[in-house]
């Protein structure tokens, strides 16, 4: 464990004296790092003397750096040029003290500039390297070019997504980014325990197709069964087309989720849409039965809810233990009470961005201190704190950096 | 730790000497417990005589149990009815011994039963007890019904997702149930970290829903631009309009993503259309260029894929670095040479479905052993290796046990 680990043993924060060297960039890296602040690391994102791809959506509209001021909430910013002779040895220095590096390049990348795994792990052989990438660090479709939308497209994720009758679409969120950065987040600290046993760094690799592989679940099994046809994607309905009502029904004002699971949740749907002229009836009396006519059941359902608001549904549902929820616009989630309430979302007053609200980690540990929303800073802002004070290196020499580029 | 730490301390395996405590059902617990599983934890699986809900599956079709084989590979499988006082000591007992116990039942379950976390970490301190749900354990919302549809609607996701002239749509793949489950994962290993340093449990917590809140990055900027508008879907488009090409495209036979993320990008999608008279007309000179005429910009490229097949684009892209991928359906992804050659994938025989691909663990912790699939066994196939020999329970109490319906 990094050196500061003294000052911050005392910290009630679960990754109090873990020392991250962050060149995360875009989503995937820096969500893993956001959770490892959030939880009490200290995270020093380095970046290009030009910044990362996120930090320059500035030149298009404040709007489009909410993510980056999202995800690098809680980090000191450095900038670094690997190009440079002084800017690799800066970097070494900077491992010999520190707990973990994490990266989401291209396969290769810090390998051709001389600071991959195998040269890092000699500087510091309790390093934890971590790598994320589209495909994987080997394999025939390594070097295949990838980004959340082509792996939604390569994963099946796209195959499964949008009704029958229209193209496959993706998943609108950038999920498959952020499935790459929690589990990379997750090996990260799984290597980190282990090395409170054995004292050894590892590599640990992430590739984005993989952990979207599990998520297909219901659809692996529907394949298993049916051979190789073509997926069937299935709108709303259920990926197994096995269960009625499981569908989005169309509201007076919106849209709204209704599922059955259990037989009771079917009783009580229909004595919420007044029909118990309907219980008994073998017609609709199981999954199976009204499975077999699906369309029948859906328009029952639908024929109920357009009269209705999507409040109205929800309430009525919710009073008989019917699961159900209104599909809600982004605007609204954003101002949701519920997770303000458990302090999951927060406005704060952004140095950049004014009053906006921001996320907490969903990594929920109770009993822990929080970590408060705190910007990052401009480009290099902690250039001194990191390398003057830490490193030791002297100001004339940190000028001399500047100038040729080197941070 | 658990005693079984001595046994497992020379094991190569992240998680060698963790023991589990699982009474995960369907997709998000099982995931996180299956991550652990794989990473060298002992995993007992608790499940109620009458088995969990995905084991019952059974009843529907071989098919339709292949996400409970999946998950659930490599656990030991012990009943136990809670409801009963000495199915509650028997859980006592194992937890005075255990590491983690994770469940992911609606919230207040655990409790109404006596074996909530105030209870249980009173009998163990030192115990991690890890619990999932849809919207949290505190808070306004609590109470409301959650599975991977509804909180697909209540997220914002199915807000962002499908054709801005179609409906929302969820995302086919159970996105959300995965998501949770794999941040139910940090946050127990998270807490085991700690621990190290501490000696101390904690309880972790996860809310399906606060996992998505960070997806939306992309749309959570445009809302901040745009103010309280709604949603705009975009189909298979950037979320932002902001960047052009950037889309699902037909081929001959299927469909193919293709995206320029810099200028290059698009200068060499130039050159491998045949288009390279378009070089250095103004109309096309940007993402600003193109999205403005994106429209125009689209149909381009779609005349030009409609005559290829999907792997003659893939070729043709990948060769000149465009990033692109076909869209693949789920019988195409079990069989991915490329996952089969990495070890994500492999070719099981199955006591019970035969030959049929499983999934390892997408967090790789290089250097670390395998584990190797063991398909989980039938309904209590542990309970005499753990109640008895780990125990110490008598044969003839075992025998009373079942007899009651303990377990």
């Amino acid at each position: 464990m990094a050196s500061a680990q003294t000052s911050h043993e005392l910290e009630n924060k679960p990754l109090a004296g873990i020392r991250v060297i962050d060149f995360g960039q875009i989503y995937q890296g820096p969500y893993a790092t956001f959770l490892m602040a959030k939880a009490g690391a200290e995270v020093i994102k380095v970046e290009p003397v030009t910044g990362e791809p996120s930090r320059q959506r500035r030149m298009v509209n404040k709007g489009a750096t909410v993510p980056f001021e999202m995800l690098n909430a809680n980090k000191k910013s450095v900038t670094l040029n690997l190009k440079s002779e002084a800017g690799r040895a800066l970097l070494k220095r900077m491992i010999s003290d520190a707990d973990v590096l994490l990266e989401n390049f291209a396969p290769g990348v810090m390998d051709r500039l001389g600071v991959g795994w195998p040269v890092l792990h000699e500087v510091n052989p309790a390093l934890i390297y971590a790598s994320a990438t589209g495909y994987g660090l080997d394999g025939p479709d390594r070097d295949n070019l990838a980004m959340d939308l082509t792996i939604q497209a390569s994963s099946g994720m796209m195959a499964c997504t949008g009704f029958p009758e229209n193209p496959p679409v993706k998943a609108g969120p950038a999920v498959v980014d952020f499935m790459g950065g929690i589990h990379l987040y997750a090996a990260v600290v799984t290597a980190l325990l282990e090395r409170t046993r054995t004292g050894k760094g590892r590599l640990v690799e992430i590739a984005m197709q993989e952990t979207v592989y599990p998520t297909l679940a219901s659809s692996l099994g529907l394949q298993y069964e049916l051979g190789d046809t073509e997926t069937l994607r299935t709108g709303n309905r259920h990926s197994g087309l096995s269960l009625a009502p499981y569908n989005v029904y169309r509201a007076s004002d919106g849209y709204v989720a209704i599922i059955c699971v259990v037989e009771g949740h079917w009783q009580n749907l229909l004595t919420v849409m007044g029909r118990e002229d309907l219980k008994g009836n073998p017609c609709y009396e199981s999954h199976a039965a009204r499975a077999a006519r699906m369309d029948e059941v859906d328009s029952m359902v639908q024929d109920w809810a357009a009269q209705l608001t999507r409040a109205e549904i929800f309430e009525a549902t919710k009073a008989l233990k019917v699961p159900s929820a209104a599909v809600r616009e982004v605007c609204e989630v954003v101002k949701d009470p519920h997770m303000h309430n458990r302090g999951m979302l927060e406005w704060v007053e952004h140095p950049r961005l004014g009053q906006v609200v921001m996320p907490n980690s969903p990594i929920r540990i109770h009993g822990a201190d929080k970590v408060p929303y705190v910007a990052i800073g401009d480009l290099g802002a902690q250039n001194e704190e990191i390398y003057g004070d830490w490193l030791g290196i002297s100001p004339d020499d940190l000028a001399a950096y500047r100038r040729e580029g080197v941070i």
